[in-house]
């Protein structure tokens, strides 16, 4: 059984430790020996101490009580703080830093009887610049990024699951890319102290999953709700086939995926109609590099003051134009930001749900760069949450995501609505 | 003039050290000595070295580019993070803790050409149990909290500015205790990166001062804006006198401060009018405990699991109660928060500015207790800019602030007006 149990979902997980049908020691094992043959051509792991993922386990199989995540290996992003491994923030600026405490997301998978079995590698500081991980299905492509090593590790049964955190894109595409499901809550849902930022009115902490039910597990962990899985909504739901202004742009596999998505809703039953966003909506893509640029200096002012000569050519070149930039000119793209958010945050005029693009098309070849966020990062924007969901593949055979949008804080109807979506989708 | 240099504006020692007129080793030796006849009375400082401090000045004088704050010393909450000096968190914890990195505002005025003197004292996490700190104006008396230590050592010549942060009133209470301008701006308008954080929604950066210039050169410092005077108003404000529903409970010294600045600032030219605030925002009170709760359990997790019975009784008990919050109460706490915001960020009727008490009256005697937050923390909840003004005092001849409220962003409107305030209450 042991060279199966790295394959199980953390629910699974979860209950055949409790239950006491194998053990945390097991499980941590069989996940360490398949990242031991799958490591090399992966290269999804920044940290990764056997002996220190398996005391962990073991010392959940010692514990009496058993808590929701009993034995579940958890992959943490390499910007998120360990007190007990080093957090490298994908930076030679902080090669072997090691933080004082745990993130608030790890120390509550800790007290929910997880494992943190290792960091996962991230794009430089959370950035647009790549380090060593390659994409699972081919590994001449990019796994996407910044939450790269997180996908990745998900998406080749190394763990179940994994932090990964968005300011654009960063959980979405990797996801998409590797063929799983990507959680983006609405703003402000997790915590984020411990996790290093990149732009302070974006950052959100995410989950990489290989089920919805597993989303919701590592969810009720973190907002101290018991976990119950994600059920059947009532009805089928009314769908905004959001195509935006950036549909021309995609290619022709997002396409295809979206209409047969579209389709296949509609076929089970939705009620599914265009929904087109307001035209100044066309703005957020351009405001992006202008916030995102202006934050990041205000968040990198010590690493730019002292270290400079240690940052990519392009994270100097994203800090220097924030610093070019006017304060007036944040300020005014922050109040169209927000105007755009006040517009959809209640409501998506009667939609329960957007069905949306994902990314461009499958992952493109290559692993200096990690693909095109514009389709994530216009919902980033909005703090609404989004999900992409591994429903369909490309030309390649490589996967190609829908996304779907909730309103505001909605995060439990999307859950919902995923699982009927990918019942519909089948 | 040594012993004077002190005592100067941050504006006029970045002038005096600009064009040659004194030294930024003086100003530094200055505040140096100044701390050293008086630290032993008023115990503003966690942490101070002074070479650590004078060698910072010494390379500002042999620097050949004078920044724009060169020179300034600066007092810096022991909750921000130093590189180059431990960062204590007021909490056993963190004693002796060494920071990786400069938070965000530390750096900037580092890049300005401030000298960080050293660390101020905090309450334990910037929460409401206190240490050393006395009131300069009397040391049987708190100096309010939780930035004790910034406010302390401003009002008694120290330090000409300090950071401080403000979740419930930390800012603003202990300014007005010490009689010093105590600046919260609108919400996000400084980074936090480098800033133990208290509750996420809630926290705020924030500045002690004794002159508006002042303030507002660190604020152009950290929004990479000139510095340029806080300038008079063109014409007398509309002002709101917003006594609030907890009007009853403020001590007579500041009915009468307030009734007074009323009739000082209508006698100068304002229009002044009573201004309530819908009957739902008396709810702010009661949510205020259950979001600083719930969110507190979020950002401690770490040192709940593993340094818990380091943790003060009265910490130990505000998580135990945010652990205690159902996430569906601590959801709605947050709905009608944001639905008050949203009642009041943009404007106030036509008021350009609301008069308000800043604290219930002068500081209460006694160290163990940092006095009531509730005057503060009802506008940082609204995420309004709101400032103190050091107009009044109460029977014991000690200061009693009056508080000025502006709508989310009109910070540099705030600052006219309270100049113009400060004119009409003198």
């Amino acid at each position: 059984m042991t060279e199966l149990l790295n394959s199980l979902s953390a629910v699974d997980i979860a209950t055949g430790v409790a239950d006491g049908t194998f053990t945390a020691e097991a499980v941590t094992t069989a996940c360490l020996d398949h990242i031991a043959s799958r490591e090399e051509t992966v290269g999804a792991w920044e940290f990764l101490d056997p002996e220190r993922a398996l005391a962990q386990a073991r010392a959940v199989d010692a514990a009496e009580v058993k808590g929701p995540m009993a034995g579940v290996p958890v992959g943490v992003k390499d910007i998120i703080d360990t007190h007990d491994m080093p957090t490298g923030m994908g930076s030679p600026i902080y090669d072997g830093h090691q933080p004082a405490a745990d993130a608030s997301c790890v120390a509550q998978m800790r007290a929910a009887g997880a494992v943190i079995l290792g960091k996962t590698v991230t794009c430089e500081f959370a950035g647009l610049t790549p380090r060593k991980t390659s994409n699972p299905h081919d590994p001449t492509r990019t796994p996407g990024g910044s939450s790269s090593g997180s996908a990745a590790a998900v998406a080749d049964q190394m763990v179940p699951v994994a932090f990964g955190t968005q300011t654009g894109g960063s959980v979405l595409r990797p996801s998409s890319y590797c063929g799983i499901i990507g959680y983006k809550p609405s703003f402000d849902t997790f915590s984020l102290t411990g996790v290093y930022p990149a732009a302070e009115s974006l950052d959100t902490l995410g989950l990489h999953a290989r089920s919805l039910d597993d989303i919701e597990l590592m969810s009720a962990a973190m907002l101290r709700r018991p976990f119950t899985p994600v059920t059947d909504i009532k009805k089928p739901p009314v769908v905004g086939f959001c195509k935006t202004s950036m549909w021309d742009a995609a290619l022709p596999e997002t396409h295809d995926a979206l209409e047969a998505a579209a389709a296949a809703m509609q076929a089970a039953g939705a009620m599914v109609r265009d929904f087109e966003l307001p035209e100044e909506f066309d703005w957020l893509g351009e405001l992006r590099g202008m916030i995102n640029g202006w934050e990041r200096a205000d968040v990198m002012a010590d690493e730019w003051a002292r270290n400079r000569d240690a940052l990519s050519a392009q994270m100097q070149g994203t800090i220097q134009g924030g610093l070019d930039t006017p304060y007036r000119d944040y300020v005014d793209a922050m109040h169209l930001m927000e105007a755009c958010r006040a517009r959809t945050t209640q409501s998506f005029e009667g939609c329960d749900v957007l069905l949306t693009p994902a990314v461009d098309g499958e992952a493109p070849v290559g692993l200096a760069e990690t693909g095109s966020p514009r389709f994530q990062a216009l919902w980033t924007m909005l703090h609404t949450p989004s999900i992409t969901l591994p429903t369909h593949k490309g030309p390649n055979g490589l996967p190609v995501g829908i996304q779907l949008v909730a309103p505001y804080r909605a995060d439990r109807s999307l859950l919902g609505i995923a699982r009927w979506t990918l019942e519909a989708c089948k």
